[in-house]
Parts: C-alpha cells; structure tokens; sequence
C-alpha cells in the first residue's frame, strides 16, 4: 500500500505521490531529535521543529525559530532564539495523556509532503487500559501568511467515549539547547500571559539583550467530524510562563473529534504593536478557515516548486534526495526581508546560533541565484546593511576598509567567539576569526556570480561595488611586504581547511583575496566609464584616492598566490609536512585517517579536513588550465577527509570538471544524504545549508556542467551518471526564465516553451546579457 | 540477602533493621505517585514526596508542601500550595541524563526507613551506549531543622570516565494537581531567582491571594569519596522560573561522587525576610555538614520512637503496617505551630487541599493525645486561633454561635465548595458544608477527649470552654421546635453517613449537639465553681446570660436524640427505607452493594457508606448499654458498604466492645493497609490521616482495650488477636508517661519502670487525674 492510502481520506487527498514524501515509518524515541530537524516546516518568517503537537515526549526539542530575533545574553554569542512554543495542544482522557509515548504507538507513520509543504502522521494510541484512540494529523506553516502556523488533529476514540480534554498551550519556559545544560541559555523574558478575545492564548516575551518584543498567539477550534459543536466548555489559565487554554470536548465512540490549532508570531521588527497583529494575523486566519488557508499555502508551494524542482529521471533515491535539500533550502530564506540570512544549520536546528557563515555565499547562493534571484538579491543585500560593522570589524582588529565577521547574525558584530567550550567542559581559544578571513572575499565573490547571473548591474552599482572595494581595501591593509622576495604576503592565516591553523600564504585566501582587489578595479574602471559622477561621488564617500587605487594595484600585483600552474602547496611549507595518502575508507566510504597520522595533531600531517586548493578551483576555473586543475584535484583529493560537510560537493564538481570522476556520484551522495541519512550524524542539531545549496550544483553545475563561460555566457558540458536518462530544471537567466533538459544526446534550453538552442555535442550556449 | 546489606556500607550502616523498612523492589513508572505518597517525608514544617531527585521521569508529582501555605486564585478551595521543587539535581553526562527512565535501572531498590525518617535507592543505570552508573543515595527533611532538607548521592561511573554534569535545581513552574489539567492551578508567583552566595540557588515567591512570601534556597556540594574536591566548575543561570547551579565534576572510572543537596524553605509567616533566614539556615546547615544534621536528624527520630513506638509480638506484617500509619501520622504535625493543623491526607498530597476535616478530633486526636499532648494541644488550639471565622460562618448560615467549617485551612472559613467539578468536567452541587454540621460537635468532642487524658485544665478555661459555648450556643440555634411532639428537632442534616443526605433527626448529629450542649453547661457549671471571676468574665464576652443558658438546658432535654436502647434509626424514614443486608463480598473482603439496590440513588436504599450508629455509640460508649451497642452493631454492619476509610476502624473497634469482634481484625487490616497495599487506589493523592489514626485507635483503644472509664480514669480491657502474644505502647496519662503491656494473660501498666498496676483478668486500671 503506498504512504499516502495509509492515511484517512481527508489527508490523503490532499498527499503527494510518495516519491515527495520523506517516511518515518516506525516510531523511535531516539531517533526523534533527527526527525524533528528532517521535519521542521520554514514559512519564510519562522522554522517549527517536527516535534509531535501531543507533547509528553521525552527526547524532544521543540523550537520556533524567527528570523532575525537573536539574543545573546549569557550564550558565548547571539543565538537565533527558540521562541515560545506554540505548537503543543496536549490531549487528554481522565487526565491520561494521549501520544506517541502514551501507551503503544500503533500503525505509526508520519510523512513530510515536500510537495506540498507539511507533515502528516497517523498512529493508534493503546492505552494501558486498553482504550485505543487513532490520531492522525496534518501541520503546515503558512507560505502565504509566513508569520502563521496551523496544524488539525483528528481524533477518534476507537472503542470507547466520554470527554476529551485538551490543553492549547503556548510554553514561554523554552530555553536554546534545552537538553544540554552546558550551553542552555534563556533567550526571552516573558512580559505578558494572558487570554485572546475571543478564545486563545497569548505570550509577549522580549528579547534579555536587546528588549526585542515579539508575540505568539495561538487559537483552537474544536468540531465534529459533520461540523457540529464539540466543546462543552473552555477556560484559559495562565501557569507561569505557559498559557493554557482548557478544553473539554464532547466525543463519541468511534466518532472523530477536528482539533484545529492556528497560530501566529509576530515580532516588533515588523510592528509596533506585536499583540494588535497577532489578533489581527488569527482574526484573519480563523475568517479564512484552515482549509482555505492551506489551499494557499499548497498554491504557494506549487509556485515554488514550480521554478525550483529538478526532475532526475531513472535515480529514485537522489530524485528524493535532491527535492529533499531544494525543500529544505527554499523554504528557509524571508522572501522580502534583507535584514536576515541563511543559518548554517538553516532555520531547522540552533546550533552555530543560526549564523551566516561564508557558506551563504559559496554554497547556499547560487540555487538562489539562478533559481530565486529575488532572494539571492536579500542574501547579498544582507551584507551590504551589514557593511558598516564590517567596516567596525576591520578596525577593531587593526586593518582598514571591511573585514566580514566569520559568524554573522543580526547586527553584523562577529558572533564567533575568542573562546569555545568543549561538550566536556573544557575550554579552548578558539582562532577562527582571527584567522579565517576568507569569508571577506566570499562576500565579493558571491556579488559577483550574482551580478553575473541575474545581470542586476543596479545592486552592483548602488551597493555592490562599495562591499568589493571597501572588501578590496581589507585585503590590502591585512599584506605584509615581504622585502627580501619583494612579494606581498598574507601572514597567519586560517584557510577553509582549518586542520592547519594558523598559516602563512594560504593558497585559496591569498588568490581569493588578489582576485577581491582585481575585481574590484576591474568593476570601479568599468562603472567609472558608465557612470562617471555617480562613481566620483562613491570614490569620495570612501576617501578613495587615485595614489590609493594604484598602491591597491601593486598589492594585488605583488601578492604571492601561489602558482598557476603545476601542483599549488596549500600554505607554505605544506609540501613539507609528513606525507601519506588515503588508502583506507570505512563502510560508508568515508576516507579513514592513514595509520602514520592517528593521534598526531593536524598541522603535523598533511591530511585536510577538507581541500583549499580545490576549492579555489572550483571557484575560478578560467584561472587555471584543465591539466593543472586535474594534477591538484589528483593530489589532494587523496590527501582529503571530509570532515567538513561543505567538502563533498566541491569535489564532485571538481572531480567532474576535470574528468576524473569516478567518485563524482559518491560525492554527491555524500551531499545529498547528509541528512535524509544522518550521515554526520548530527541532523538533530538542524540541517545542512551547505551540503543542501552544494548538493544543488552537483546536480545542476556539475552533472549537467550548467556555468558561466569566460565571456560571460552561459555554458552547458553535461556529463550525466550513466543511470540518469534525463534531467530538467529551471533557472532564470538575467531575468529570463529558462527550462533546461539534459540528456546523454544533449542540452535543450527552452524560454516560455521555445527552445533557444540545442546541441547534440552537449555544447549548448545561450549568449550572454 | 537482607534490604539493608543491598546498600553500600556508608548507607547499610544507617539503616534499620528490614521489619523498619518500606520497600520498592523493582521500578515500575505506573506506580511512581502511590511510591511518592508512601516515601513522603515530613519535617514537622514541611512535606516532600517521594520523586525521583535525579529527574527526567514521565509520570510523577514532585511536590514540596509547607504547613499553613495555602493560596486559592483559581481552584475551588484554598490549597495546600505546591512550592518550589528544591528536591531535584539533575545527572548527566555529556547531555545524556542519567536518572531511574534514562537507559535500564538495573538492581533497583528503594527504602523508606521510618526508624530513622530517610529514603534510601539504589540503581545502576545503564545507557544506551552500554555506560553502567550506580547511583545510591539518601534523602531526609530534618527534624532537627525542619525548614531543611537534604540529600546525598553516590555516583559511580562504573565502565567509563569524564566529567559528570550536574544541574542544581529549584523549579518554580510547579502547580498543583499538575497532571490533571481540568484543576490545575498556579498557587505561587516567582517574584526572584537568584544566585546564593557564595553558591547555589535561591527562589523567592509569593502566593497569588494574599501576597504571603516565602523563599526556597538550595545548595549542593560535591566531592570524592576521599573527600577531595571534585568540581571543575560552576556557574548559575536563571530559567524563567527555574534557578539553577551548572556544575561540572571529574570523575574517574569506578571511583565514587559524592553530592550533597541540602535545601531551606522559610516562610513570612516566621520570618519577615524569608531570604535571610534562607541564607541563615542554609549556612549554618554546611557547618553543621550533612553528617551531623542526619545524625541530630536521627536523634529526633529516636526520641520521636521512644514515645510513639507500638511493639506487636507475633504479626509482623501488622507491626510493620502499624509502624507506617506512626510515622507518616507523628511526622506530620508542627510541633510548635498551633496555626497550623493535619490535613486528610496529612502533608503527602494535595487532595482534599491539605484541608483538616472532623479526621483529625476523631480519628488523629486521640494519638496525638495519648502520645504527643503537646502536638494535641496544638491540634485543639488550632480550632480555638479560628473561633472567630467559626462565628461567622455561623452567622452567615443564619445561625448564631461557633459553626466550624466542613473544611478548614488557614483562615478558617469554609473550604468546601458549594459547586464542585468531576473528573470528566461536569459540575455538581455539593451539600457538605450546607448539611454536614457534625463537626462542630467534634471540634468539642476532641477538647473534652484531650482535656480528659491530658488533664490540661488550662487548656480548657481559656480556650475549650469558650469552643464548647460556642458551639453549643449554634446547636441552640440550628434546632427548630416541633410543636406536635413537644421536642426539638434539627432537621435537613447530613450525618457521616453521606449516602443519605440531607435527612431529618440523623440520630448522630442529634446525639452529639445534645452532647455538646451538656457537655458546654457541665463545664461551665464546674468552671463557675471553680474560677467564679473568670467564668463570670467568660460569660460577659460572650454575653451569655442566665435566661440562655436555662434555654440551652431546657433545648438539649427537649432534642429529640433517637432511643437510648433498642434499635436506633439512624435518620427520621431510614427504616421505612427498602431493605436488604449484605451477603456477598469481593476478593478483597468489601462488602459488596445487594443486588436490589445497584442502580438505586443512595436515598432510596438502606446501605450506608458508613455507619452513624456505630459511630455514635463508639464516641458515647456510657450512654449505651452494651445490649444496645451489641444490636445496633449487628445491624448496621450488615448494611455498611465502607466506602469510607474512616469505616473500617470505627467498626473493628465497636465490634471488639460489644464482643462480635469475629470481623475486627479483618477491620483493622483494611484500616492499616489503605495506603501500604493502596487498597483504595488512591495513594498517589496522599495518605489517608484518618485511617492511619483509627488504626492506631484500633491497636490501642480495640485490641488492648484501653479507654476512660465511667468515673474519667484509664482503664484496659483487652482483646488480642490470637497471633498477638505481647502489645506494648506508651502512653502520657494526664502528664506521666506510662508504658503499657498487653499480653493474653493481662495488662502491666509501669511508669520510669515501676509497675502501677496489675492484674490478670484483664481488668487493669490507673486511678484518674
């Protein structure tokens, strides 16, 4: 029987063909912290865990993560907030409880429609008095009214009757990381418990840092499964810091009981007055109904699918897989609100406090910006409000121009903190921020691929240049001349592989940083010439000087990156190290750590955690020519880990790129089951914005060989996995929506159904702006 | 292998020999809330049930009650208040909890050793990644101080080794009846959560009515079993409402971790600044160190048992119930707190809302009496401190006089709802406090029985005698004069038999208001004898005139009280009643209803709850002759169902008087094993006072046939089970303390040592006062 005929009719007509389901198909207390994260739904205002509504679990984390309301109080650095809970409604039969851990789970399954955006469940709870009462379950979180989330319990007590209790709560006592003490820290201070008119419950809570007022409303309605009235009484109580509204609720053997909990939060980021649009949001909400709300939300959802599906035909698994990350991915960012990112760990999970590492930019970006240039026009424009604190960054630590922050939340301070605490308790000086400083030419970096893609030359030019040259300014203040080989240099530095730390002349930093400067004065020439006041006046908003830009210049002339050509030492000194290759994998085919190096330190071998020079040629391919490419992809692949989850992905683009593929597949594997298969084994702490945005390019600028040519068009050389016939996508080249089908005969790229171009050499080219 | 030689010998060595010990010899969740009932352990100034201190367990009721904290906001009844849960340290390592549900509990037991007044456990948990962790440990509230609590744990990581985390916590977001939605309420407000100095935590609250603060403190310290200092590190952190202590421990493998949590509670209602004295005690607690509290603990305990102990030789399944009903009933009360009073289910619960009933004169009293006057004393002068609530509530009924409230907390009004709720929601007029009068006689009937054994005259000139006029003066009031019969009657009663409610002329009602009128008129004819100024003084305040004590007189003669002799009705119309006797019982010895009266309202049958007859004619033993007591006995046992617990007792104790003691025993088991077998099912609600006291009654006053006799002196006349060869208690008569042993062959009476009295036919008999 497929997923879907599982369920009751109502649910079922409204599920995906299992192919856009994600199953739970057995309920696992230890494995619900995972679920949660696999689970979480995101509105583009908040993320809501997949905890169970029925509450009374033990593993559990139930989190409502808003955009934008970070707090650090007494955290090591400003967290994404876990806010009230507002998605618990207890039910109860003679003050027994009714869940998942309330007697036996029977029948369990619970689905996520990728398709559609929400959870389903269905599960028989058997009491240990032998009542048994079938659940079954249907939650969303509003894309059409992002700040709303509502979820519809049906409840049907099989074989016996009476009252049903319910409890509509909204839990104010939530802490981030609730279940490790080390690190759990009260975010919110709860300023109001109290009733909504007519019916509900509401919590005002503010941020302890910063006062930051948001509210969460929450309203329940109760019907029979013909519509009729089912509540016999309701009380609301305040319990501290837990509202509750108290239910009891009329019910029949083997009758059905339509719970229906909506709820909205809203935040003083956006209104004044929290509680009024609460009210107002519910109000809203309850005069829509739920079915119609969720008629929008699936119609919101088939608009977004509709640009961002990728159809891979005759791979199953990676098909799911792939829907899976791109579900994930687009359904995190705030649609119009620049002032936020992307987390790491999107807006599934708090761990790395919901920051915007250079992830954003490198892996995440780029889906964005061929598939959602609206957002991808939010993510860059987040670091451009951002610039001033960069700017701030780059003094504190003794350089000019902008210095990007390596975590970075909502006022653009570094969040990274000096020192670390180990799950154990022990402390560590942690050098990140003093040394990754890589982040900074990302930021450029992402600009520029954005600008490319979507041709917005306006972002370029009103906010775009400014970052790359005050980025520009960063990296030439952070040189050190080097007299004796009269060659500027980058001196105690961290690039990404941070197994070796600090270094001097990291390979990718430095060319990433030659390239920061070089495009900015290829950008400032070219806007100089089209616009000559606009860009006097910038140059004199930024003291930028003609002496200035020419000693830029010489920086970015004299700046040792590495060679071009033949095999590029990662850092100085590198080539020095110890050596040895990988010549062991465990059962995952995960390389294992060769016997000579077990229990050295990292800057004692020559082992990456994960590959710079790699990745700096991903980055800039018409840098360096094919066979050095292959040579340094050859050399340090064998000498790669993995132990990062953005390391994969850049090795099968490479790998793919240069030819030598015989691992691209596994690598994207890797990627995209990072977390459907919890291969990192930490999904309970959120998903991997990383892996998901990498696992995109695998697919679309790898496999289909989809970038950008060295005259700036677009450029096709697929080189699809044997078992893949056909691939399809979407994308919207400098404004224009194009569809794009990959076979093993070619390319076909198609604008509002008419093909543009098709070559059966797999050659396919659209010509640039 | 012995309970006691389970433990490690730092525990074993404290422990009582197992006859002392209460045991759970397996961990079974669904019997957690009798467990925390049974385990309750009670200061004298507080209560503290059972829970599991490690935490992390689904169903329980952790709960800290302190005397005379009661709050009402949004229950029915000012409650008895749950007040912050200091008794919890939670254990984890590396995030993962370890705790009695965390992993398997292997080789669990848990001991309540009521010789020396601690909980005692032991466990090894093992995770699910296969680490072993003994835990041991031993909790007590110190009679000593009993404002404090404490205890320690031994913590063994068994298999592995690292850094133990521990989170000291006080958790203000407790309520009552916390897992009954339908009555749960908020009793407290958190006004402070805060760090003690130099360590630990502080909760200050309030209750929500009346603004009454009070404060909890806690404290742990932690160390190795050589006593070296074990913690790395330390930190507080507020939680909303939850204050608590992260401290980080090393531990090596198979090495022992010694915590120590010791907690203080201070009340407004003894300090004005409740934190200093928290800070106060808590200090001189770590001075005094847990060693040498325990051991003054114990001491308390000793001296507690050297009165209170009742040796039966031959049935220790009997002794060891006795001894259980003793220990929660003697460590209940506050030795020094007149205000306050025992609840019916003493300080182990909230049901019933920690409200006194007309349990404590009749069923409590009389151990308190003969074995603790001093507590006794408080007992009855609680009723006294609330003569005044008692007259209003007289006048407000349209009475006049002192008319006691049905249920009483601290204020003294009338507690019991006139509404009140079922468990599936629906409400119901509840009549008790309207119709049930007769514990205004009882309030009188306790004063004469204490003032009787303990001869405290005092007692009774400047407190009793003004109870007994005022209540006499409401029986007065309550009666309406029947012109037809020439008599008074009081009409529309409910006696304890609440079956049949409200009826006319309950024949224990009567009797006993007729009593307390004489009883009133008796004393103050003595009084006025004796202390004629200060009767006269008496008289004034209570304007009590000649006229109206002659119209007392001439009421009491012309009540209508039921026959002296023959078969007494229990209410005007019971025999008219359709009849049946029993004649079948369940497995367990109840009585079971005929079955022409199933489906019958109570009105409409004969079978009682409980028996007023009986009753009437135990309290009253001279104003019946035996004949009479022996029938009616006869006849109402065959009618009475025992849904009551105050039955059982009562009926083996009248049966044992008039010789049909053929039931007495199996009585009195019903009545000792009510909370130890959790007979009724209803232990995890607290333990039942009034059958712990009708027990001790039933031991004392039935099988050893103790008692007043006609001319006020102490007599014996017992009856022992056959498998009872020796009983020996102690008693104070009338301020000598005597020790008294039974035997089949007579009495021995002895004071310091020197036998009073002896005689072999059973008749032994100390001259009165």
């Amino acid at each position: 029987m497929s997923l879907r005929d599982q369920f009751c009719p109502d649910i079922a007509r409204l599920l995906a063909d299992d192919c856009w389901l994600v199953a739970e198909e057995r309920y696992d207390s230890t494995q619900n912290l995972a679920y949660e994260s696999l689970f979480t739904l995101a509105s583009g205002a908040m993320g809501n865990r997949g905890s169970h509504e029925e509450g009374f679990v033990k593993k559990t984390l139930p989190a409502n993560y808003v955009h934008g309301v970070f707090d650090r109080s007494e955290a090591f650095m400003r967290e994404l907030c876990n806010t009230p809970d507002w998605a618990k409604l207890h039910i109860l039969f003679e003050c027994e409880p009714i869940g998942v851990e309330d007697g036996e789970p029977l029948d369990y399954l619970r689905v996520l429609d990728m398709r559609h955006g929400f959870l389903a469940k269905r599960y028989v709870s058997r009491a240990a008095d032998g009542r048994e009462t079938r659940i079954e379950s249907l939650k969303f979180l509003s894309r059409a009214h992002p700040r709303c989330g509502a979820f519809r319990i049906y409840i049907t007590p099989l074989n016996y009757e009476g009252v049903i209790e319910l409890e509509n709560i909204i839990d104010a006592t939530v802490t981030n990381f609730m279940d490790m003490p080390r690190f759990k820290v009260r975010h919110l201070e709860t300023t109001e418990v109290s009733a909504l008119m007519p019916d509900g419950c509401y919590v005002g809570s503010k941020t302890r840092d910063f006062g930051l007022r948001l509210g969460t409303g929450a309203r329940v309605q109760v019907r029979g499964a013909q519509g009729e009235c089912r509540v016999k009484s309701r009380r609301f109580r305040p319990f501290g810091e837990v509202a509750c509204e108290f239910i009891d609720c009329d019910t029949a053997r083997n009758e059905t009981l339509i719970l229906e909990k909506t709820a909205c939060v809203c935040t003083e980021r956006d209104f004044s007055d929290p509680r009024a649009q609460v009210t107002l949001e519910l109000n809203e909400l309850t005069e829509r109904g739920f079915d119609g709300e969720l008629s929008a939300h699936i119609a919101a959802y088939d608009t977004l699918w509709a640009m961002a599906d990728i159809q891979i035909d005759g791979d199953a698994a990676m098909q799911h897989a792939l829907r899976f990350n791109i579900f994930h991915l687009m359904s995190t960012p705030a649609p119009n609100d620049p002032r936020t990112n992307i987390g790491a760990k999107m807006i599934h999970g708090e761990e790395y406090g919901g920051h915007t590492y250079w992830d954003t930019e490198l892996f995440v970006l780029p889906f964005f910006t061929y598939v959602f240039p609206g957002i991808a026009r939010n993510l860059v424009t987040y670091r451009y409000l951002l610039l001033d604190k960069a700017r701030e960054n780059a003094v504190k630590n003794g350089y000019r121009g902008a210095k990007y922050p390596w975590e970075s939340a909502d006022t653009g301070d570094e969040e990274c903190p000096a020192w670390t605490v180990c799950p154990d308790g022990s402390c560590y000086r942690c050098y990140v921020a003093d040394y990754e400083h890589h982040v900074t030419a990302a930021v450029s970096y992402g600009m520029r691929q954005y600008a490319n893609v979507t041709g917005d030359d306006g972002f370029m030019d009103t906010m775009g240049l400014e970052v790359l040259l005050e980025t520009a300014r960063f990296w030439v203040s952070r040189m050190t001349y080097n007299q004796e080989k009269d060659r500027y240099e980058i001196l105690q530095v961290t690039g990404p592989d941070e197994w070796h730390e600090p270094v001097d002349n990291n390979a990718y930093t430095n060319r990433l940083a030659q390239w920061n400067i070089e495009y900015a004065l290829a950008y400032l020439a070219e806007y100089r010439t089209r616009e000559p006041d606009a860009c006097q006046r910038l140059c004199k908003k930024l003291a930028l000087t003609k002496d200035e830009l020419q000693d830029w210049q010489l920086h970015a002339q004299k700046l040792y990156a590495g060679a071009r050509q033949g095999l590029i030492e990662q850092f100085d000194g590198y080539f020095d190290l110890p050596d040895a290759v990988i010549t062991e994998w465990d059962d995952n085919g995960m390389p294992l750590m060769p016997a000579l190096f077990r229990g050295k330190r990292g800057i004692e071998r020559c082992i990456l955690k994960q590959a710079d020079v790699v990745m700096l040629m991903y980055l800039l391919p018409h840098d360096y020519d094919m066979e050095t490419q292959s040579a340094n992809f050859n050399y340090y692949e064998q000498r790669t880990l993995h132990r990062s989850s953005l390391s994969p992905s850049i090795h099968c683009l490479l790998g793919l790129r240069v030819g030598d593929d015989k691992r691209a597949y596994a690598y994207l594997e890797r990627s995209a089951y990072v977390d459907v298969h919890n291969n990192q084994g930490n999904t309970r702490e959120g998903l991997h914005a990383a892996s998901a945005g990498g696992t995109w390019q695998c697919v679309t600028l790898g496999f289909c060989g989809m970038g950008i040519g060295h005259d700036g068009g677009l450029e096709f050389s697929p080189k699809l996995p044997d078992c893949w016939s056909r691939v399809r996508f979407r994308i919207v080249w400098r404004g224009t929506p194009l569809t794009v089908t990959v076979t093993h005969a070619g390319v076909t790229v198609q604008t509002d159904g008419e093909p543009v171009c098709y070559r059966v050499d797999g050659q396919a080219m659209v010509s640039g702006g």
